[in-house]
């Protein structure tokens, strides 16, 4: 299955002087694109958490190779991966026209209930999240991995 | 008593492409000194909620004079006006070296619980306002009043 | 013609404490929708300026009628005003599910040369706006002219 | 030296839902601390780029222990690296009372000129960085490194 995507135009809000997306707002890109990659899925955010799981992040990395400028049509991708019992990882792309790579990211999540205790992923999601999973373990299609020996560890 | 100025140093997540705050940020800002003006009179916004009472926004306005660059240092001016026994309104003027006004706003509050009924103003409250209320009825000191007109003009 | 409206989803950064938009992004939601109403006319903002026009905004207003939640689906609705020769403003209605109303707002904007100039506003800039300008004078279609007094109710 | 500490007051436009910092905007608090840093050492990133010099991010970390509250006030830590001729990093602690950390940070920027050719860091600014480079080895004191094996390698 392909990555999922997500369109993205660039607005004036989001850049800076000298004409680029401002460094911090690509994390709000990756959330607004983990949001609509959760929907596709079947699973919105609002959904889990009203059953009682959310899903705070850890940490978050970006990588950044090419500006992305004003009114530029951009899609954001969204990679899961499942490591262990408790814990997500996304990765992302940036993309510009031609599947240019702009930015490249991570964030790692822990799945809590509203108290903020750790909880199994649940088997649904598990499931809805399958299909999605990267299974590419070339260097080239693994690229966030090599540069977080955190993820290893999972 | 001299208007509550709060100092803001302009950093680029404000900024937007051709070098100056964007737009909406001015919001940002005035929200930011309004929190310095509560906590100067001694009552923190926080303070005021665990007591029982918010302030949520009614309207906000902002007219733009001049741009304001990076890294300049600006201040934030507040002025409060007491409207009735439920509604407060801050007038805003963001100035830069020589009082060279670049941004004038005001914002129009009402006083709830947290269940979002209307509740009067508290004495102590009042009290705490009362030396900075605004009492220039002039032309010149009512410049917001004056500013909004401009939509009929046009 | 009926208004020009953009969906908007809305996102965990965009909100505040206790659910809601804060009240600054409204701006930022009402230039992404007004960007999309350019692109629809035909005029992106960027070919504008590549020609040598810009629409710097003179004044904003936003009236906060009901909270929009996270994960809402609202729309952004936008209608041109012509102010003369060189001033154009914008009139916004953020309505979620079955137009219900939770935001209005206008903005002001001149046009001008990439020096600051004002500049009459084009004639094809004109004709392109000529179906979307709001010709409904009755008080409930002409919302934002009727809401601004209240400043002065006060 | 003690690392370089700049104090930030939590105001509601960082904060979403649940009462807690956004989690991209701790690279807004990033670049605020850093500009303070620069400014600190008597080289504003305005006068570095005034002279020629700018240094973008190519990547930036967050790791997210603990939450940041609305109205608290934290101070945000700026340790600088200096990676071979051309590459600075800067690692970030966000503290509350007591020295309590709640997220740490890296960022990673290229000295480059005005049309991004890589630049020598200028010697001005090496002496200028000096007194404030990290120079603790223990494990407990390079917390960041470890993670980050980019790090090593500049």
């Amino acid at each position: 299955m392909p990555a999922f995507r997500h369109p993205h135009r660039v607005v004036y809000s989001e850049c800076t002087l000298g004409n680029h997306i401002y460094y911090a707002r690509f994390l709000d890109l990756f959330e607004e694109a983990r949001g609509e990659f959760f929907r596709a899925m079947g699973t919105p955010f609002l959904a889990l958490q009203e059953s009682g799981l959310i899903l705070p992040v850890l940490e978050a990395d970006v990588r950044y190779a090419r500006p992305v400028r004003y009114d530029e049509l951009v899609h954001v991708e969204v990679t899961p991966s499942i490591l262990g019992r408790v814990r997500l990882e996304f990765a992302y792309r940036v993309v510009g026209p031609g599947d240019d790579v702009r930015v490249t990211g991570r964030t790692l999540h822990v799945a809590t209930n509203l108290q903020d205790r750790p909880q199994r992923l649940p088997q649904d999601l598990l499931a809805a999240l399958a299909p999605w999973v990267r299974r590419d373990d070339s260097p080239e299609g693994n690229a966030t991995a090599t540069a977080i020996p955190s993820h290893a560890e999972g």
